[in-house]
């Protein structure tokens, strides 16, 4: 973390309502030992976790099924230099418990092509981390781990 | 690459093309063997590369000097459920050859807060990659690798 970095630390509670009034983040993961990030619809399940849908046959739900992913949103007004970005870093896995699947499929994120084959990937916030960008602060090197 | 998942691929002139058009960008990083992402702002040095300004003692510089990273950007409409998002991947290193910061410090990224402390970072736009989202397209598991 930057010692006077000019960034606002945001605690998880105002992370995730940040969250919730983001429709779209991108999913971060190691790829072929290559840096990947896709960006993806998402809901949040409660307080604890993100949930993607995609395809069961999708190389995404292969590559992050178990595997700690980070999943990013933000909103940055490049005008007025103001914005936020908050991520989520935590375990990935397919959601197998049928009576998971059958509220999620009601309650979870609405694919925007529907198909049969979805299946949901739920990212538990083990980490929830976000820094505010207050206008004319600096924007490069937004640090946010904790 | 997915087959059949509704995507359009975007060739490394309509990726650059796009990507002139944004200001900020995500870069992606392995930190502390943990996906690690940061919204930052940019510019194009010609066609050949993304450029970046930090604080020579963040810890983004430390970070990416040497590193392949991925760089993202991306714009979407979550209501007509279309944009773009395209993908620079490839190795990032501080500039330090006195001509090119004299260069850049001109025709570079302008820094949100101005500091004498700044350098420049520069991601070898070694594979460029993207996809077109078509509205009502699947969003889910976009495959930003060729």
């Amino acid at each position: 973390m930057y010692a006077n970095d000019g960034f606002r630390e945001l605690d998880r509670q105002e992370c995730l309502r940040l969250l919730a009034k983001a429709t779209v983040g991108r999913i971060v993961h190691t790829r072929q030992a290559l840096p990947a990030v896709l960006p993806v619809n998402f809901s949040l399940d409660g307080e604890g976790s993100v949930l993607l849908r995609t395809s069961a046959a999708s190389e995404l739900a292969r590559a992050v099924d178990g595997v700690v992913v980070a999943f990013e949103a933000d909103e940055v007004d490049p005008v007025a230099h103001s914005g936020w970005s908050v991520v989520v870093t935590g375990r990935a896995s397919i959601v197998t418990d049928p009576a998971q699947r059958a509220r999620l499929a009601h309650s979870g994120p609405r694919s925007w092509v529907a198909s049969p084959q979805d299946v949901f990937v739920r990212i538990e916030a083990e980490l929830v981390t976000g820094r505010e960008l207050v206008g004319g602060r600096r924007m490069y090197g937004l640090d946010l781990t904790p």
